[in-house]
């Protein structure tokens, strides 16, 4: 059987991954696509307990290395336990964060550095990278502006317009870094302008990996 | 201020790790040298959290990488709030278990190698590695047919023979590798007279490192 197509969301806080990938979704199980919803961290039992402890705004005391390899051992269940089985059960698994997250909330926002993050990371995902990366590009005020309204915030949504700055900037390297899987939307254009947009996008880019084009 | 001394006890399941390391704490206490006692997994509030994950024994479907993560998490936050303090305050600090066990467990126990988890428990410890480690030494079979006894299994204890004798096999290895730190007792002499040995083998050794002897 074909192996299905690993579809990561990412971008800074308040960018609307969350929203845009959700309805995303919707729309491919509408139009008979099989695909499965995810999230990190969390998606899966044991993932979710880590992730409790990660979003806990009670853990002030935290250290930034624990953080990362926390996000690491979440992930690795994440994928073991939930991506790879649909993956090779031919799915589309669309998931709101993945390794990118943690190359610049803890590569660069946390300055532990890119290398050291990808190093760990790298050991939780064998090289399974996402096969495509929808980057909802947003400037970090603009991110945070939005994020202000929430009601409840958890540890990450708490820390600084400067801890912000620095993720944003580490977006903007990654999203170079790995352009090759990377594809790069104007987060500030309207809920149903970016869902038309990265949905049309989507159904474009299967369709070209389906034919064998290079891409 | 001078720094304290890092001192672990490792071993395998049923050397009488946590028995021996407790008494020869509380003699050391009350011969007035200022020290701490702790543990891995846990040892600070966000490190047990960690560690109730670890051996919750309902955890079945944990992957050993995610174990491995997990540990070195918890390894590190236990390191930055509870063990480095110490040690800038010049205290003893004595710890059931650190990253030998991580390297026997995880490395050769679980199949994923001693480089591996040597890779991940660095970034975790930068490099602080115990001063002294004491290593208490007894046959696996023998060592399970101890713990059998115990109430409450938690989700490592129940692992299979097979797997307590990779463990092994993995401290004879580390014991070798590591021999620069550590000290090795025979665990099938009594409690007596292994804490009577241990204490003297630590007092001694403290003396000839207060000397500036080399060890």
């Amino acid at each position: 059987m074909k192996q299905g197509y690993f579809i990561t969301f990412e971008g800074p806080d308040g960018s609307g991954k969350t929203t845009i990938s959700t309805k995303v979704y919707e729309r491919l199980t509408k139009h008979d696509y099989r695909a499965i919803y995810t999230r990190e961290p969390g998606g899966s039992r044991i993932a979710e307990k880590i992730r409790d402890i990660i979003l806990d705004p009670s853990n002030t005391e935290m250290d930034v290395k624990t953080e990362a390899l926390l996000y690491a051992a979440s992930r690795r269940q994440h994928l073991v336990e939930r991506i790879l089985p649909h993956l090779a059960n031919g799915d589309i698994v669309i998931s709101d964060r993945f390794i990118d997250s943690s190359l610049a909330y803890q590569g660069v926002g946390r300055s532990i550095g890119i290398e050291a993050i990808w190093d760990i990371n790298m050991f939780a995902i064998e090289g399974r990278v996402p096969d495509l990366t929808i980057f909802l590009d947003i400037d970090p005020e603009l991110g945070l502006a939005r994020i202000n309204h929430r009601q409840f915030k958890d540890r990450l949504d708490q820390e600084s317009l400067d801890f912000h700055q620095r993720v944003f900037s580490g977006y903007q390297l990654i999203k170079n870094q790995y352009q090759h899987r990377m594809a790069i939307f104007d987060a500030t254009h309207t809920i149903e302008e970016l869902t038309n947009e990265v949905y049309d996008y989507i159904i474009d880019w299967i369709a070209r990996r389906e034919s064998n084009t290079v891409d």
